[in-house]
């Protein structure tokens, strides 16, 4: 499961309308996918069709089938971040729609080869053939990352060498991070700290949004100490919502979150309260490392969701999550100590992250 | 198989000595590795120990367990290219050693990933986990990527913006004619024509080298048409050489090729002189489409070996790679009129190509 995706699944509103609360946020995205949207066609009119039969999905704007989503280009939470960093610091956003499309297409790298690696991750190392063409998943994220390379070589604008730079080291830092969760998963569950977990969580779901701030940063003529500072807000707040999400897939309730109840705690990843609660030392925790170390066959969902409450998991996540999010707001006022200014990352970040629970 | 790997082993004398011929491109090999060592070890340095003990082999100037090659830093096929083409053209070789050394990232994430999708295709579509942490192989080839990516995006040469284009669009082009490769395999073996196995064979074996050349171009200041035209020098040069590799693995002397008598015949990728072979529409022809269509097991080598030279496949071949080689002397000429400017250039693509047979 790619961190990143999950950020934008959530920027599509139920049903296609968004909700009454939120609406500066989401016509951000609305903006931002109309902005970036035509950028992303004609960079992806590049590849050859079947690759672009694999891409369109990753990017949240097309079917498997290569016809456009109905309702526009997808999600954009990247995208949309981008171009509110930019407006934060008093540039124009419509000089940076190529930069927000990279990002874009660097967060569909991510999906298609995350896709991979868990299936592989799923079979032991051996990744399968569970989608047609496991081969064309892997060439068709390698070229969407060279398009997003190429796009901002392309780009005239006086901060595209500096956003090149930063994305190509997020990259670095998602593979690295994505490596380092494989090394946890492969040790014994009580032997890993939440401290070891966490840090692999904040560049697992937070590097790419963190990187989409600090470009904008960069695009409205900041220098690296505050695009460094945006890049922390989006990273705090990216981590913030990986905790919230995963309270969520466990304690929320199915009807109002609208996916089925304590399905995250089947999923290949271990949910951070898992992993808090594992590394606990309490007695509680000392019974869900034998319920982890025996295998997916063997937990029932519901007991595992009581061990973890009672080990401290789910307070450990929601003081955690509002402790990334106060860092997040810290980040943010030194970027921008405009209140006024900081409001649409602000409310796009909220937006975001609030959920139905 | 790479094709491009083939290019760079062979940089690698027999042994570590070069041979008394082609002294020229021996030192142009030795002096690219001299320049780019430097870079492409700080470059890589920034990865995670794990992936980077996965990266280092591919670049040919490291083992798999870190410690560095005895005898330098590989064998910089295309970072010679890159510098000989700036040199063709009174540029500065000094100043290309980050674009060099993107180049060799680049050869570096092909070789990994081509290998996890040789693994695939072998498997009928399933990678396997034949080499430690396939999962990690693709990690590896990304981050690679982004570093190659990231070297030119921090390059403040006039010519880097350009370089980087040309080398994302690289990427894409790679990606596609191995998806193309994938297509043609899936067809009926008779169906397929020599031209469409060709035209997939000229982007897999020379996109990356004609790539290297026109960036050596456009480090050297000069202008797109200079660089497509060297472009296309090491793109036929780079399928010239495909060609005579193919013909040499079917019926070269393995005395003096050192390589297994007809091994080419049993490797997953069909040689090109039996694709042609197989739609020669020639009875010796037909004969081979049968032995293929019955698979592998079916295969005697020597047999094969007999039935594609009757059908024409060597001679086809061997007049294909003299028309390639004549094709790259032409777009040298055109780009590096002066012929003893050029001479660094033919130099270093002759002895490329020059093989015992």
């Amino acid at each position: 499961m790619t961190d990143t995706a999950d950020v934008t699944e959530r920027a599509r509103a139920p049903g296609g309308h968004d909700p009454p609360e939120g609406h500066e946020a989401a016509e951000m995205l609305a903006s931002a996918r109309r902005r970036v949207g035509p950028e992303l066609r004609t960079a992806v009119a590049s590849l050859p069709e079947a690759l672009r039969r694999v891409a369109l999905p990753s990017l949240g704007w097309g079917h498997a089938d290569g016809t456009p989503t109905l309702g526009g280009a997808g999600a954009a939470a990247g995208p949309a971040l981008v171009l509110a960093a930019v407006r934060a610091l008093g540039g124009d956003p419509g000089a940076a729609a190529r930069a927000a499309a990279a990002v874009e297409l660097t967060h569909g790298r991510t999906r298609l080869h995350d896709g991979v690696l868990d299936r592989a991750t799923a079979r032991g190392g051996r990744p399968g053939d569970a989608v047609p063409g496991e081969v064309d998943v892997i060439l068709a994220g390698d070229a969407l990352q060279a398009v997003a390379q190429r796009l901002l070589a392309e780009d005239p604008h006086p901060g595209a060498p500096a956003a090149a730079v930063r994305l190509a080291a997020c990259v670095v830092e998602l593979c690295a991070a994505r490596h380092a969760e494989r090394v946890l998963e492969g040790r014994r569950c009580a032997e890993v700290s939440a401290a070891e977990w966490i840090a692999v969580a904040e560049a697992g779901a937070g590097a790419l949004l963190g990187c989409a701030c600090a470009i904008g940063a960069v695009y409205a003529g900041a220098g690296p100490e505050v695009a460094d500072a945006l890049d922390g807000f989006g990273r705090q707040a990216g981590l913030a919502f990986r905790l919230i999400d995963d309270v969520i897939g466990i304690w929320g309730d199915p009807a109002r979150t609208g996916g089925p109840a304590r399905a995250v705690l089947a999923a290949p990843r271990k949910p951070l309260p898992v992993v808090a609660a594992l590394a606990s030392g309490t007695p509680d925790g000392a019974a869900l490392v034998g319920l982890y170390d025996r295998g997916p066959g063997e937990r029932d969902p519901e007991r595992v969701a009581r061990a973890v409450e009672r080990a401290g998991g789910r307070d450990w996540a929601q003081t955690q999550a509002a402790d990334r999010m106060s860092r997040a707001l810290g980040e943010l006022a030194r970027a921008v100590p405009d209140p006024e200014r900081a409001g649409g990352l602000l409310a796009l970040v909220e937006f975001l992250t609030r959920r139905p629970c």
